[in-house]
């Protein structure tokens, strides 16, 4: 088989650096040596073991990605690069006929889509990369559609714990707030308990120490209104590991959809779960 | 709205008397003071409050019923009697054109859904009547069908604690472990744990002591191959309660499929759920 090649675009952000480093370390990809990066970035090369990724600033890509192409030959590209940067990165792919995973969040979804139809490659977006947890998203979803008020009566609680540096609430809880809703349970956004001090992260919740500062812990609590039945659903997520993971599922699934012709098809997670 | 007419069979077993008593104490419902009843039953008839319901054997079933269907006219029938008793009483409800809600487990149950279809009248078949627990399940089955080996590589752990008497593993624990071993889990109905002792249950499980006769308490543990990421999910019934709900609801389902017309029809608690 010839190994998929695959450049990773956002080092030297945590997420980009990880995936690169999953890249290198499984045989069925090869790394290009190259990355888009930001504009707060000041080096110029990050080194992952003995492999040096030249970092492109926005300036030097026009050129530098012509330069890349002719190189390389036929390469896939992920994005982990900051929310600003989305709808542009996401239009220089599309107009170099680049396939691209997009696991950045935020900027316009509406217009990323609509991007992406009007050209010529298939991307997959994917804001939450965690198959197993999109996959419990998707049961929830399913439940919601086919039993609306299934739960209707229940008391929710729902608790989230992320390091201490976000500020927003869990993405993820929120969605599962909407679902519990369509499930007939009144519950708001704000009703979500959110932890992110470190100490009562350690101590009460038990997270392990060294994912302090990376982990996402959820915990949804169902009780009927004669407090006989509870459900309690949890999903706890240490570190980065996941994310790599399910982004080689998305570079792997896409390539396939690059092999098939695809053109102008927009892909999400989801469809890389079927597919598995 | 006219009053709901509903027999209730098995009384005197537990599950019969406490739908028999949520239907006397639920002004949609009135309920027909008439049982039928096993061969073992001594009593002729049980007092629920100032209610005195006639058990009616099965030697005398024919004769009676045929005084009881000139006297109440329409009615559904609920039974909850002895996994011996399901064909024949199915048999029964048929050839006198009785719609019935199924809630007795065991039996023939190819059988039984081919009565039901060369009849006339339209059947609930439900051996599970706890609605929330029956949507779980369908989630779980939605996601094995969807997503086949979501949970590939994963490790699963499923416990269940039922009242001692309960010889047998939980069904849906055994449902449960067939979905997971879709979704790519290698795991057999033997690596079950099962608890039956009153005092573990009590100190260790926290189960309450007033339902240590009657709960079912399920939790199902999945971890990745690295262990950073882990799933948990847990379905805890404590008493009756849930499953004469579901019973009632299952018969107002019922009432309706009947007021339209339905004949030789089987439906589910998953029909039920739809149309709550």
């Amino acid at each position: 088989m010839n190994r998929i090649k695959v450049m990773v675009n956002g080092i030297p952000g945590n997420m980009a650096v990880s995936v690169a480093q999953h890249i290198l370390d499984d045989n069925r990809f090869d790394l290009v040596p190259s990355a888009l990066t930001g504009p707060e970035i000041v080096e110029t090369e990050f080194s992952l073991g003995t492999t040096v990724v030249r970092l492109i600033p926005q300036e030097k890509r026009e050129v530098q990605i012509a330069t890349i192409m002719e190189k390389e030959g036929k390469f896939i590209s992920v994005d982990y690069t900051h929310p600003s940067a989305v709808n542009e990165n996401a239009a220089f792919f599309c107009r170099h006929g680049l396939p691209f995973v997009m696991g950045t969040t935020g900027g316009d979804r509406n217009l990323l889509e609509e991007t992406v139809r009007a050209s010529s490659i298939p991307a997959v977006i994917a804001p939450n990369m965690a198959k197993q947890i999109v996959g419990f998203q998707a049961m929830m979803a399913y439940a919601a559609n086919t039993f609306p008020n299934l739960f209707q009566g229940y008391s929710l609680e729902i608790k989230e714990s992320h390091q201490k540096g976000k500020a927003d609430t869990s993405g993820t809880a929120k969605a599962m707030a909407s679902y519990f809703n369509q499930l007939g349970i009144p519950f708001s956004e704000k009703d979500i308990i959110k932890e992110r001090r470190p100490e009562t992260q350690k101590t009460e919740w038990g997270i392990p120490e060294k994912y302090l500062q990376g982990h996402g812990w959820h915990t949804y609590r169902l009780k009927s209104p004669d407090e006989t039945v509870s459900f309690e659903f949890t999903h706890n997520v240490n570190g980065r590991e996941i994310y790599a993971k399910g982004t080689l599922d998305a570079v792997m699934f896409l390539d396939k959809k690059v092999a098939e012709g695809t053109e102008g098809s927009v892909f999400t997670m989801i469809d890389v779960l079927k597919d598995i």
